[in-house]
């Protein structure tokens, strides 16, 4: 009955099967994420219909209809967003870092093309100016997000020539750190969003999966705590489509007014909110203090660095 | 450039080519959790090799040796566990129901063949008894569990012999609501549990991912509502290899000392702990208090009904 030596004939997930976008020649219909950065794990979503397909300067580029996840965004065979839980992610990314600080007018979103981002600052009344620096005109022109955006430019580049003490948010919206996004996680880049912050400013990129990528978390807790004065926090949250189910954010505050991340001082009431278009789905202050509680694993790994 | 026509020929996932455990052998070496529970998606691991195979008189028993996630169990084609995250769920469904009573001295687990909900009961000091009924004897003597357990029995009936007010707390680890754990979703078992208990006694069990579920999660805090007379409430944990990428737990006390499951009384000090083998990887009592915040979507859906 017990198989116990059978072993399987083991080999590697036929990536050169798929297309560059990850569309499955061998498993026709569906969509599988296939990255070095989760190896020996892949999720697959059925395709309805593809409704964008390009590479762009800097990465492919496609949008399809699936099955039960509405509308999704790959870049570079990696998915970005879907319909269905986008709003963890993109609510989570903005409020955690703007419901933090008493009164945000001045935000800078890197990344962040596909104007998910967008839609959750404009929610907070105090914001008056919103700068985005998106790399790929393509993810702006998209099916996804063509009717949310026009402004694109390059994030590094853009930072530099900031004047000093500009903002009082930066949204880091990136994709991992392999392909454009590399030097989103670099210790320069983090030099110059500290430079364009003002006293007691806040920043928040996406700051991958404890289950995956703890390597690269302590090695960007680390850089963040050599350069932000102020404070350094781990948070998380859960999205279903990303590889583990979740994601990570650095929470990190200049030097100034103290910031304590996990008590927001300036919540958002739904029914207060500019951008009446669609309620808050995901995003409230009870789950803003909770997304800071990590478990044991990654409290010993990164707790004495942050939190 | 774009490809906006480009219909992708959408079948449904071969399922007819997988074999009945999952092992695919339209990508050889790969298992690939597909279900009606979770139509359109589908989350694959990398097998190095089976370990363990055969039919049981209830359901499909395999462990396998994977890539990257250690070991693996799986029942008609679903994982159970994996060796590298089953530490969030057997933990979090032990810890959130024994932390949240002061003296926990007589558990019933019912499922949890494979001996990880007992390994985390028996750090509990106060703790006399535990006993444990997991319906298929193959889950309790596989490759995954063999050195843990022994002792098999049927949960919905052993409870109906159980003497009123036995047990200071039920832990219920089933599968999903389809196939041999169907009636463990149903209402005479909810009532079954709460005779069973002491009064403020408290149940913790398997109930689901508010992502995909929430109509059955919806129907359990109803039923739940009216048998259980302390206090009802939902909890979640994030579980890379589980649909969504997490797991609810349902946590309920009957009438009696009021239990406030959100504030731990019985916190648990790793080396305060019986089961010295290994120290607790995920659950703290922060992360107790955090699991009970839920997202806005999940909270209007079942809110009013519990938490």
């Amino acid at each position: 009955m017990a198989a116990e030596e059978n072993v399987v004939e083991s080999t590697d997930f036929p990536v050169k099967e798929n297309n560059e976008n990850g569309i499955s020649s061998v498993i026709p219909g569906w969509f599988s994420e296939i990255s070095p950065m989760w190896p020996g794990e892949a999720h697959s979503l059925k395709v309805e219909k593809i409704l964008f397909e390009g590479k762009s300067e800097y990465q492919n580029v496609m949008v399809f209809q699936s099955s039960t996840y509405g509308k999704v965004l790959v870049l570079d065979g990696v998915i970005q967003l879907t319909e269905r839980d986008e709003c963890a992610y993109q609510e989570m990314i903005t409020h955690l870092p703007l419901c933090s600080i008493p009164n945000p007018k001045k935000v800078l979103v890197i990344g962040g093309g596909d104007g998910g981002v967008l839609r959750e600052v404009a929610r907070h009344n105090s914001v008056e100016k919103i700068d985005i620096c998106e790399i790929d005109k393509m993810v702006v022109d998209d099916e996804f997000s063509h009717d949310l955006l026009s402004l694109t430019g390059l994030g590094v580049a853009f930072l530099k020539a900031v004047p000093e003490g500009t903002y009082d948010a930066v949204i880091v919206d990136s994709s991992d750190p392999i392909g454009p996004a590399q030097e989103l996680f670099e210790k320069p880049f983090f030099e110059s969003i500290a430079r364009a912050l003002i006293p007691g400013g806040v920043v928040c990129t996406q700051a991958e999966s404890i289950w995956l990528h703890m390597h690269i978390i302590e090695d960007i807790v680390a850089n963040c705590r050599q350069i932000f004065k102020g404070s350094v926090n781990y948070a998380w949250t859960t999205v279903p489509t990303y590889p583990s189910g979740m994601i990570g954010f650095m929470l990190c505050s200049t030097e100034g007014p103290p910031v304590d991340f996990k008590h927001p001082v300036n919540p958002i009431d739904e029914n207060d909110s500019q951008s009446s278009a669609r309620p808050l789905k995901f995003y409230n202050s009870e789950l803003h203090t909770a997304a800071f509680c990590l478990p044991s694993f990654a409290k010993k790994a990164i707790g004495s660095k942050a939190n």
